[in-house]
C-alpha cells in the first residue's frame, strides 16, 4: 500500500472574481438583442469596425469614471520590449487612437459602430463585472448638433426596435451650460469641477440631499465609507441645487409645447409662464458658453420636433451630466423609467442603461488639428437584464436536437447513418455518445437537452425494417394528464413506429407542429 | 509670442505588435463564415457556451504547443489578491475548467462550442498575431471512438459548407500507434516524446530531411537559429523514418478499398497486397497500445464508410500528430490541398487550418473521476484567409447609406425629416454631417462610403417641391463610357428629380435594382 503512487493534488475549477461563463440561452437571447441594435444602427448609416483588446497604457489615457488614480482601474502589463499595454476599459478610446491612425484612409465624417467586451480592475459586486460588454456607436468628424440630436433619435430608436415603447426617455443636457453654471458658482479649478459633475451625476442614486453632501465636505453611506465632498460653500451649493431643481422640475413637467404644466410646483423664483429655453436662458444663461449651449440645445429640440421625437422619447433635461471628463458638449443618457425594487426594498426607477455625449479634445490627443465627435454607449448586460424585467426577451429555452439512442452498442454504423440522413435534411441530430448501457439515462439526457425526440432502434425493429419515434414534448404535455402508472405504459404517449425510410419526413412533420 | 502656452506632445495612435484592427469588409465576410459554420455545429447538436477572457493562471495548466518553459506564451497579471490571472490561450482549457465547475447540472455527454479570441505572448511575424480568433466544438463525457468520428465528419461538413469541396482532407491518426512505435523504438521520457512528436509534427513544413534532424542532433534554419533535436540514435531514427514514409504513402496513395494504388512507389519492405489496417497490424501492431490504436481507426473507418464520408473528405494518415502533449487517442486535423507560394516562392499546399483530438487526462485536473473528452478547433483567420484565395469570400463591397445633402445650413430639420422617413421605411440613410460648404466634398464622401444614391434639395427644388436624386451606381457606370467633358454635363447620367413626397418609393426602386 505504500508503494502507491501519490494522486495529484486537485485544482480547484473556478474563475476569478468578477468574471462569468454565459449559458446558451443567454448567448441566444443577447444575440437576438444585439442584432436588433444592429440593424438600427446599419440603418442610420454606422458601419462596423472592431479594435483589439489591447492597446498602449498611454494611447488609451486616464479617461475612467470614479478613478483618480492613475492606471487603478485597468489591466496593465508590460510588454517584452517595457512598454505598457491594457486591456481597453471602454470601446471609445480606441476609437480615438483607431481614427487618428487611419485619419488619411478613413470617410469623414467616420461614422462607425463597435461591439465588444472591456474590461475593469475594480473591485466586483452584483450586477458589477471586470468583464462586460459594450455596444457603441460614434460620429468622428461632425462639429454641429445635427451629429449629437441623431445620436439621441438612434437611441430612442434602438429602445423602441427592443420593444421597450413607454419605458424610457432619453435625456438631453449640454455640458457648456453646466460649465457657465459652475463658472457663475466660482467653481474653477478642473478638478473641483469634476467632483462636482460627479456628485450631481450622482442624483438618482442618493438623491438631492445626497448630492449637496456630496458638493459640501463629504458623504458617509450606510457602511461608514466615507467619500470626500467637492468642498464648495453653502452659497454656491445653493446655487448649483437651484440649477439642479430647475432641471428636475422642467424635465419631469414639460409638455411637447415646452411650457411646464400648472400643476406642478415650481422651484421659487422661477416665472412659470416662460418656455423651457426661455426660462433656462434667464436664470443660467449670464455666461458666454452656458448661452452656447442653450443654443445647442434648442437646435437638438428642432430636429426631434422636425423627425417627430416628442417629449415621451426625448427630453432636454438640465440635471443630466454623465461622469466622463472627456465630453466638452451636449451629453445624453437613455434612462429606463419603469419602477424596480431595489436592494433595500425601495421602489426606485431602473435608470441608465447607456449614454454619452460630445467629446472634441479626445482625438487631439494624437493630432493636432480639431477633430470634433459624438458617441453613445449601450450597457448590453445592464440592458438585457432589464430586457428580462420587463418579459421583452424569449423565455422558451430552444429546442435541442433529436437523439438516436443506442439500443446495440454493435450497430452504432448504423444509427449513426440515421443521423447523417436527419442532418442532411437540416435536421438537428445526434446519436448518443454516453454510456448507452442504461436505457433510462438516455432518455433523461434528452429530456435535459430539451429534445422533441429520440428515435428508437431495437433488434425487433431492425429486423422489420422499422423504429420507434417517441415524441418528447406532446409524451411530456400527456404525462401531465395521466396519472395512473398502467394507463400509462398501455397508451405510450406520444410513442409512434414508422418505417426506417420515413425517419426523415416523419421527424419534419413532429418539428413543424412544434415550431 | 514667448507666453504662448506650450502645446502637449502628441502621442503616436499606434497598436502593439502583433494587434490588428478589423475593417468593416472583413468583420462583414468573416460574420458570414462563422454563421455558416456555426449552423454545421448546431446541426450536429452541440450548444453554444462562451467562458471570459481571464482564468485563474493554475486553472489553465501549461498546454500551449512549442512552448518549454512555464508560463511562457501566455499574457498573465497577478489580481489584488496576489492570485495570478491569464488570458486564455486557447478554448480546450477554460471547457475542462467550466465542466469541472458545473459537473453536477450539464448535461453528460456535454456537447458544446465556443468561439472567441485567444491570447500568445509571442514574438508576432506575417499572419501570426497575438490575439486570434479560435471556433471549437467538444464532446465531454464520451470515450467511444463515435465521438472522435463525429468530430472528423464534422469538420469535412464545415469546410463542405463553406465550399471547399475538393480542396480539402481530413487527416486522422491515434496517439496510442504512435506511443507504440515510440515504445517499439525505445523513446520512454515524456519528454523526449513530446520532442518527437513536435519533430514529426514539422513533416509538412521541413520535410523527412528536416524531421529527420529534429529527430537527431537538431536542425539550424536559414536565419541561423538551432532548435535542438530529441538525441535519437540513427537505428531509432530510422524505424521512426520508415513509420512516417509507411504513413505518407498510404495517405496519399490509398483508395476506397484501403488498399493502395499499385502505380506508386511503395516504401521498401511492405507487402502491397495487405489493406491498410492489414499492414498497420503487421509492420507496427507489436504493442498493446498500437493495437488498441488500430482497432480504433477500424471502428472510426467504419463509421465514415456508413456515413458515406469517402477518403476524398477523411482519410486515415498515421504520419498525423498534432503537437499537444495532452492528446491521448484520435488526432485529426484539416488539410487545405490547394496549392500556394509560400515565402521562398516555392509550391505547398495551404496546409492545416484546425484539428483536435481526443483528450481524455484534461478535465483530471479538477476531478477524480476519469472524464474522457474529444473536440477540434478551427483557426478562424487561417481559415479566412484560405477562403480569400479560394475566392468563396464575396469580393463585392457592401452598399453604403443613401446620402441626404446638406445644400442649405438653414435647413437641416428638413433634411433630417428627409432621413427620418426613409429610415422608418427600412432603408440606410443619414444627413450628411461634416463640413458642408463644399458639394463636391459631399459628393466624395458618398462615393468613398459606397452609397447608391444622393438626395439633393436647394432652394429652386424646395420651392417646387421636387429633389434631384443622383444614381451613384449608374452615374459610375455611365461615366466609364462617356469621356467627353461637355457631353456629361448636358445628359447628367444616372440624375433624374422627382416629388418631395416621392423620395421613399424612388429609392426603393433604386435600390431594388442594385440587390
Amino acid at each position: 500500500m505504500t508503494n502507491k503512487p501519490q494522486k495529484p493534488k486537485l485544482i480547484a475549477p473556478r474563475l476569478p472574481r468578477g468574471f462569468e461563463d454565459r449559458t446558451p440561452g443567454e448567448i441566444a437571447a443577447v444575440g437576438t438583442m444585439i442584432d436588433k441594435i444592429r440593424k438600427v444602427y446599419e440603418r442610420y448609416g454606422f458601419d462596423p469596425v472592431e479594435t483589439p483588446l489591447f492597446e498602449y497604457t498611454e494611447a488609451l489615457g486616464k479617461f475612467l469614471p470614479d478613478t483618480d488614480r492613475p492606471n487603478a482601474g485597468v489591466f496593465s502589463l508590460q510588454d517584452d520590449d517595457e512598454q505598457w499595454m491594457s486591456l481597453r476599459y471602454d470601446l471609445t478610446a480606441p476609437l480615438a487612437r483607431h481614427f487618428a491612425e487611419n485619419f488619411e484612409t478613413l470617410p469623414k465624417p467616420y461614422r462607425s459602430y463597435r461591439q465588444g467586451y472591456v474590461f475593469r480592475n475594480e473591485r466586483p459586486g452584483p450586477g458589477r463585472f471586470r468583464q462586460f460588454m459594450q455596444f457603441d456607436a460614434d460620429t468622428v468628424g461632425a462639429s454641429d448638433p445635427e451629429a449629437d440630436a441623431e445620436m439621441c433619435m438612434m437611441m430612442a430608436d434602438v429602445m423602441d426596435a427592443l420593444g421597450l415603447q413607454g419605458k424610457y426617455v432619453v435625456r438631453v443636457n449640454n455640458r457648456k451650460v453646466l460649465d457657465g453654471v459652475l463658472d457663475a458658482a466660482g467653481v474653477t479649478s478642473e478638478e473641483q469641477k469634476l467632483t462636482v459633475l460627479r456628485a450631481i451625476d450622482k442624483l438618482d442614486k442618493f438623491g438631492p440631499e445626497g448630492v449637496k453632501l456630496l458638493l459640501g465636505a463629504g458623504r458617509k453611506d450606510e457602511s461608514g465609507d466615507f467619500t470626500k465632498g467637492a468642498g464648495l460653500g453653502d452659497e454656491q451649493i445653493g446655487e448649483l441645487g437651484r440649477f439642479i431643481e430647475f432641471g428636475r422640475w422642467f424635465a419631469f413637467t414639460a409638455g411637447s409645447d415646452g411650457k411646464s404644466s400648472q400643476s406642478a410646483q415650481s422651484p421659487g423664483g422661477l416665472d412659470e409662464d416662460l418656455t423651457f429655453f426661455e426660462a433656462m436662458r434667464e436664470n443660467f444663461g449670464q455666461s458666454a458658453p452656458a448661452t452656447q449651449g442653450i443654443v445647442e440645445l434648442e437646435a437638438m429640440q428642432t430636429l426631434f420636433d422636425a423627425a417627430g421625437y416628442g417629449p415621451d422619447k426625448i427630453k432636454i433635461d438640465p440635471s443630466v451630466v454623465r461622469g466622463l471628463e472627456y465630453y466638452t458638449g451636449p451629453v445624453f443618457e437613455i434612462e429606463l423609467t419603469f419602477p424596480v425594487t431595489n436592494e433595500k426594498g425601495q421602489q426606485v426607477v431602473f435608470g441608465s442603461v447607456g449614454g454619452g455625449g460630445r467629446y472634441d479634445g479626445l482625438v487631439s490627443r494624437f493630432r493636432r488639428e480639431p477633430v470634433p465627435a459624438t458617441g453613445f454607449s449601450i450597457g448590453v448586460s445592464r440592458l438585457f437584464n432589464a430586457l428580462k424585467l420587463t418579459g421583452n426577451v424569449p423565455t422558451t429555452e430552444p429546442l435541442g436536437p433529436v437523439v438516436v439512442l443506442v439500443m446495440d452498442k454493435d450497430q452504432t454504423a448504423g444509427y449513426q447513418k440515421m443521423v447523417s440522413e436527419l442532418r442532411s435534411a437540416g435536421i438537428r441530430a445526434e446519436m448518443f455518445l454516453g454510456n448507452s448501457k442504461n436505457f433510462g439515462k438516455q432518455i433523461a439526457y434528452a429530456d435535459k437537452r430539451n429534445s422533441p425526440a429520440v428515435i428508437i432502434e431495437g433488434t425487433q425493429e431492425r429486423e422489420q425494417n422499422i423504429v420507434q419515434i417517441k415524441d418528447l414534448i406532446a409524451g411530456k404535455q400527456a404525462a401531465a394528464a395521466i396519472s395512473d402508472n398502467a394507463e400509462w405504459k398501455a397508451t405510450r404517449p406520444g410513442q409512434f413506429e414508422c418505417g426506417r425510410t420515413e425517419i426523415v419526413a416523419k421527424i419534419k412533420e413532429l418539428l413543424a407542429a412544434y415550431q
